[in-house]
């Protein structure tokens, strides 16, 4: 039997929702933050010798990283679907999405946090360049999901599982104003009305009002 | 015909080293750093509109992010070779490092280049165990490669390929003696006597000396 388990208000929410999306039989177990730093309590830490969300369990199976586990769940209990093929003619931006989410998107955010809670100090090339792609990644998401309903192209694939959190729930440590990207808050509304998604942020956080605007 | 965009000292070295593993025919251009702020040139930046290294053109497509273009590459040219299939005993491993690398150790790197570049400062417990990944990084990989000879097992896969720049020549930028993980420092040593590594940092760059110890 899979169990996710979830911290709240973290990225592990994307496999609670991929497992309400395949509709796929999992025990789900929920972590609180610490009430005065925010940080994952120990128990959840000791979880995974990383100490990151998510983590699931499978049989002998301890896996941590969400474009690990999406996959890992995916292939072995959901068939291949939302994935695309080689074949497919949106295959590469598919890859790219997936990719992207954690890879270039979640640090850019990461590195916001980071600059915005340190006081002072230089703001460097480095640094300013570090801290642009936060809206150059925002720009790219905008202009994608302007042409196409999805990331990978007109359906829905967990290349979308992978980037919603970047621009939902990751916003509760990096606020954003979503105003000037219409194209953003449409494809939020679309992603709030899936039944599996709504059913995930209330299993996962029934107190947090989905950031979706 | 397969073009891989490379910019000097950073994370396109995986794409070639790739090409070169795959024996596969490929475009290679350079591009050095701006030689006082360290950035990419314009023209490299203009190649993607997220403006990192690395990318790829392949016909119409026009592909960035390490982890979508191996994938890509190995997909649509290396059949298959160096990924695990699910019913791999360690396919659950290869997943891991695979995401791992940009998706975590990558973040708490560059996180830890921020923080070392901005001076003063409070470090409050959300900054300190953010920089505190890095450590947990390090002593994980180590752990790992103190009981197989590669990330994903007994045998090299692309899960290498992602990992090997965080330890490699992403010291050039955060700088951390390996003296306390001896089993990195074996495994640099195996991945230096790869001919198709050797031969993809001379391709690459020519004027660095791998950081393998």
């Amino acid at each position: 039997m899979l169990t996710v388990h979830h911290l709240g208000i973290s990225q592990s929410e994307r496999i609670v929702w991929l497992c309400e999306e395949l509709e796929i039989p999992y025990q789900l177990i929920r972590y609180d933050r610490d009430p005065k730093t925010r940080l994952a309590p120990e128990e959840y830490k000791a979880l995974h010798p990383f100490g990151t969300a998510p983590v699931i369990n499978d049989g002998d199976v301890v896996l941590a990283e969400s474009g690990a586990i999406i996959d890992y769940i995916i292939s072995k209990y959901g068939n291949g679907r939302f994935t695309l093929k080689a074949d497919h003619s949106n295959f590469a931006d598919y890859l790219f999405w997936y990719h992207f989410a954690n890879g270039s998107m979640m640090q850019a955010l990461s590195i916001d946090l980071v600059v915005n809670r340190i006081s002072g100090g230089t703001r460097d090339p480095v640094i300013e360049s570090l801290l642009d792609r936060v809206y150059r990644a925002f720009d790219l998401v905008e202009k994608r999901l302007s042409i196409f309903d999805y990331f990978a192209g007109n359906e829905f694939t967990a290349s979308d599982i992978m980037m919603l959190f970047p621009l939902t729930t990751m916003r509760v440590y990096t606020p954003l104003d979503l105003k000037p990207y219409p194209s953003i808050r449409a494809y939020l509304k679309r992603i709030g009305t899936r039944p599996a998604y709504q059913r995930a942020m209330k299993k996962g956080d029934p107190d947090l009002i989905p950031l979706l605007d």
